[in-house]
């Protein structure tokens, strides 16, 4: 999050916290967003086939409310995933507790779960602080649904995008840190505004998906509770009006936080793809660099190791002719014409070395189309996490 | 290698091994194995876009000698990959000299290489050391032939079977421990022997790889050198015989060897697939949660994570019942019923700390299929190795 974003949320939203004692430090585990009445939303779900409790729900009150929603609230801490019938009534309880408390319709209301899979979720003491996270709401209150609903996060991710043509904006927050890989990268985010969403607001998550959140990895796991929410009062809008590319602009901004937070990463890495044959073929080699331990570990060590990113390029089996194409690291060519230019290594490891955000690129030079796509740096803070982490 | 194989070649064939001094230690690092006279042999090359020069030399040989190799000659510590033209030449160049040495036609001779991509082969020190090698050569050469190739591993790998009925016999021979995934695993594998190969021994080869090393995962990379290669004096077969089981079973006890010997790794994992709707199914599953650093760091903790196993699972996209399905560790059924055991994971973690082998796997409730796949745990010893590894 930039510090110039202003924090408000887009008119008729508030959002607010409060603490269940789901944390061990006490922090809030509970976050919720309420509109001042129901406005129109498209989610983007999981493509795993183990599916948390809330995805269920979520599509049910969906699809019951006409894609209408009054409010969404989100705990931390437990996924309420692998739960059974349980998990789901638990789930619908809740959200009959917030619909009872502003007087809606409980299908206008969704709730979204993350954490640790597999625990009961703990419904009584999430329904005990739903007074506290409604007395808390504001039209400021988004930083504090942002830190509710981290896990392994080690800082909020907070997004704004302002649409001065069309006088539109779009604000947007995620959680996300490791599990983190196309389909779904989130792990959640939401973003609410009043840009337009079109005639299907699926659709505009889908495509915003696309742009921003498809383009991440961090570890190629992804989560049964992926979630990505988007959630418009649509106040100017005219019948017709569509802006996918704000929401996708929000989706990139957070979607490059969410690696930048990569768990044990020090380095944000932006992937450039250039020359591919078609967008999408820019697409599956910016991932398959973007998931290879070789190449993140190498960024890690500050190696300028085109090798690895050339291999993890020709591992996408798209079109690449290996003599004209390059690899850069910064803006140094490491190979080129055929060949690899050692003399110019130091200058791509002080790139490296350089700051928190770094460049690699691949031109395939097969065709015009470009894309990138973002992931981190693979450290052994990385596995520490990862085998030590359980409630 | 079980220590009561025996590691004579099958007769007819004789390795060995010299220094070029292209390891610090100046240990081998030229391998060679010479048959009397041309056998049949097939091979699995990588699917990896970008292809060492030895792959275009291999396939140009066997097309050219109607797949009869005499000899086959490997380096390790340099790739010969993205070496552009002068690669390909520097490897025929080195498929002469052995042919000079023992008197056959050039394309009977095979060169493989592994090691650093993009540096110039070392080829007039290769070629210098070719007469050590030559005078190494002996029917219990094996070992110092595997030796000789290895690059991060930490041991020999070599395995043995003999098919009593067919009075046959396969060793085997490989090496690899990092980018090694399924397409293909190993990097290096070659299975000599007098089983026979069948009418295509490029099938044989292909299915071999299919039951073994397409099975393993040690990090999601493949190498651009990936080449399994078996050969066979076929010394008492009939028109028609067909073995592949037996030199899929060379090659499952050397993929095991691999996973066992992935950088940094401190378990080797069976990964025991059942209940699926198909074969390719059950495979599809397995390789995803070999390929699953979540899964992979839990058990570099000892933590019976059953909740990253089972997103694993369903990330592959096949059916799968979460609510009959069951994942166990060891012979300890961790979720069942629809539901986790927590009172059973100090035994599933009881296991994990018990050796190095583990075993862990999941029903996916939906038919009979089954498949083992293999890999090994995700330590911060892996991030060291492959941050740190650079001649």
């Amino acid at each position: 999050m930039r510090e110039d974003h202003d924090l408000h949320l887009p008119e008729g939203f508030r959002a607010g916290a409060a603490s269940c004692g789901l944390r061990a430090d006490g922090g809030p585990d509970l976050g919720l967003i309420v509109a001042d009445r129901a406005h129109r939303a498209g989610a983007v779900f999981t493509n795993n086939a183990v599916l948390g409790a809330h995805v269920y729900v979520c599509r049910e009150h969906l699809a019951r409310s006409d894609n209408r929603v009054r409010a969404i609230l989100v705990n931390a801490k437990n996924a309420n995933c692998a739960t059974g019938e349980q998990g789901i009534e638990d789930a619908r309880r809740l959200c009959r507790a917030v619909a009872a408390r502003i007087d809606c319709p409980e299908e206008q209301v969704l709730m979204v779960s993350t954490g640790v899979i597999g625990a009961p979720l703990p419904v009584d003491r999430l329904e005990a602080g739903l007074g506290a996270a409604v007395a808390d709401l504001s039209s400021h209150g988004i930083e504090r649904f942002a830190r509710a609903i981290l896990t392994t996060d080690t800082r909020t991710k907070l997004a704004r995008v302002v649409d001065t043509a069309r006088d539109t904006r779009v604000l947007g927050v995620a959680k996300g840190s490791g599990m983190i890989h196309p389909d779904m990268a989130t792990m959640l985010a939401f973003a609410v505004g009043d840009a337009p969403l079109g005639d299907d607001p699926f659709r505009t998550a889908r495509v915003a998906a696309d742009l921003s959140f498809h383009r991440i990895s961090v570890d190629g796991d992804t989560s049964p509770n992926d979630t990505f929410l988007v959630w418009s009062s649509e106040a100017n809008a005219q019948p017709g009006d569509d802006a996918p590319e704000d929401w996708g602009r929000v989706g990139v901004d957070l979607a490059r936080q969410i690696a930048a937070d990569g768990e044990g990463a020090s380095r944000l890495v932006t992937i450039q793809v250039r020359g591919a044959g078609s967008e999408d073929d820019a697409v599956a080699v910016g991932r398959l660099i973007a998931t290879s331990p070789l190449v993140k570990t190498a960024i890690a060590g500050r190696d300028p190791n085109w090798g690895r990113i050339l291999s993890a390029a020709g591992r996408a089996r798209v079109p690449i002719d290996v003599v004209r194409a390059r690899v850069w690291v910064g803006v140094t060519a490491v190979y080129e014409a055929g060949r690899p230019w050692p003399e110019r290594e130091a200058e791509a490891s002080a790139h490296l070395c350089s700051g928190d955000e770094v460049v690699i690129g691949v031109d395939l030079a097969v065709g015009q189309a470009a894309a990138d796509c973002w992931t981190c740096d693979l450290t052994a803070d990385y596995v520490r996490i990862n085998a030590d982490y359980r409630t």
